[in-house]
């Protein structure tokens, strides 16, 4: 049997379902490693959406156990110069391509990250258009039966870093953030944090949207009356601005980056 | 290894497949139960479909080995009082919310419904937006494990029922169902099985759909002529009506709840 | 311990994610066989569109490990004297009706093909709309527990076979072929080899498509200029026309079945 040092392999891509990719890269990680579990987080990033990806993984990786690997490829680079990399922190690892898409975890715990080189855990002949299923599957299927992270390639110390966008207070004392991501029900989640919010102690804040104003401070989806907007602390701990039985994203006409503004009543 | 007395946990949510929802729940059940195996069943409930996801489950059910734990979330209360139940009956558990989706087991044999109180068993805050990560997924997982039905809380006697459309027979002997469910092809499922036709004896049983006349007493898809409606007792035992290789719910503008009469030639 | 001789089984359907169906058929097989593996190819092959199924699971087999077992239910005859057939190659067993969409195997090393006829491997009683549930899935599983092909019903020697389109040459010593498969992207994938193009040795060719010329010869997809179409031998070695960060089908309007011709500049 083989040795599991990794026994979950997850799957973020902007493949779709509809295609042969996923299934392929699966059967790539299950002639490697037949005893490793594989769980799709997503295959519906939108077409090339990097920060999308990041942010999902990056919400994602938390609640699975230690030892797991992600593998996350949204990859508009593939079969350029661009390097796959294996990101290594104390909880996880990860592959996928150096386009920022792994970058939220630089600063975790332990992170080290290298540059995937070592040929022998590739697919043969590499294609340019599949990585997913050349480098980055075989790869995460072979470090999963244990081996070690320097086996695969050497240590960079200059991985793209996305410029994610960070909330920050203006003059008045309010808080400027912004949409981060629209969820399946068209709720808006900002990069707005409890913590923040609790920090800048704004005497009965009001959250901003558009030319809209929204009802704060619930504490759940049916707080709020139909008909308004309402914003409450979601389960990530952020700032979510939603519509009660509508979808917020649609009613509003607002996508990812719309800016928000947390302010004094 | 840890023991698993429910060795399958499936999964019925109207969360969709594009967002961290679904992956998150799955790494919680498995950081608490890592040898269970994990089915979706469907992801893509309507929004807030309570009665959709009532029939799916009751569908599928059957079919799974007994044992089995089913997770259903389709939960517009998340954060209210709503209730979070657990339902054992002598082939399944299901957990879910108190809403009626799982009110379709409540006549099955060795019922019992209980409140799921035991905080133990939670993620540590209960978020007040997913409950699907926090309460559901985490309960199914220490459920699966073997931990017994009263652990998680009391039993309860006066869970939220679904008002489930009945077919009955009007003054000239025909019966009046309705649709209950439109599937991937848009064949048309109603609520009018095939131990009712039969006990209703009606000679040459003709079916009517809005104001069309359709072809009833075939075998199978391919013996309707293109171009007619035709009628056949379906996988599940109910009336089905199609348009040969067309969508029928397209073709014919309807929705589930629209009428269907079965009435004497 | 169930013995399992066929570890893997994949399913490729046309049967959406939405409904009943592919939970059912998890069910039944994971019924009769708790140790396997169950891996979603796809089920969104679109409505009846065999020649896709046909494709799809050809391109994906090679890739999972020997001794997997693959169902494939596209099946507009569902229910009528089509036969239910069982396909054994040296490397994979596949399951699916008699209508072509297991023919692209037929030529593989070893390959023998039964009539699916022993009533003791099928649910009882068996629909007539749903032999994904009540033959396919539970012999599929049957078979992965190890019984012998034989076992199942008699070889026959006369499957329904696809006519695929191969590509040919045309008196000028150009290639004409078609486009085969839309990808998620958009990108088409053409019938036409890196093979066939390296023994018609055209000097410098070109790639026409509808009244398109295309930029050809390229390696990856980041070397086309924006605006501009590109061609690439893509990841199944296959002639593969895109547009750099768009989709070509839907900004050329193309779809499957869609001319190629190679030709000398």
């Amino acid at each position: 049997m083989t040795k599991v040092d990794y026994p979950i392999i997850t799957l973020t891509t902007d493949f779709g379902l509809e295609g042969p990719f996923i299934a392929t890269m699966k059967g790539v990680i299950l002639t490697i490693n037949p005893q490793v579990t594989i769980v799709d987080v997503t295959h519906q990033i939108r077409t090339h959406r990097v920060r999308e990806a990041a942010f999902l993984i990056r919400s994602v990786e938390p609640y699975f156990p230690r030892n797991s690997l992600h593998v996350v490829v949204v990859d508009p680079g593939v079969g350029s110069e661009r390097r796959p990399l294996l990101v290594v922190t104390e909880r996880s690892m990860l592959v996928g391509p150096d386009n920022g898409v792994l970058s939220p975890f630089f600063r975790d715990e332990g992170c080290r990250v290298y540059h995937i080189t070592a040929e022998k855990f590739f697919l043969s002949p590499v294609s340019a258009t599949f990585h997913g299923r050349d480098i980055f599957a075989p790869c995460a299927a072979w470090l999963s039966t244990g081996i070690k992270p320097v086996a695969v390639g050497p240590e960079v110390h200059d991985p793209v870093r996305l410029d994610l966008p960070i909330p920050h207070r203006v003059d008045d004392g309010a808080i400027r953030g912004e949409i981060l991501y629209i969820d399946h029900f068209g709720n808006l989640i900002t990069n707005i944090s409890a913590d923040l919010l609790r920090e800048s102690n704004l005497p009965s804040p009001v959250v901003r949207l558009a030319q809209h104003r929204v009802r704060g401070g619930l504490r759940c989806y049916e707080e709020c009356p139909p008909g308004s907007l309402g914003a409450l602390i979601n389960s990530w701990g952020l700032l979510e601005i939603f519509a009660p039985q509508q979808n917020a994203a649609k009613l509003l006409n607002v996508d990812v980056g719309e800016p928000v503004r947390v302010e004094a009543a």
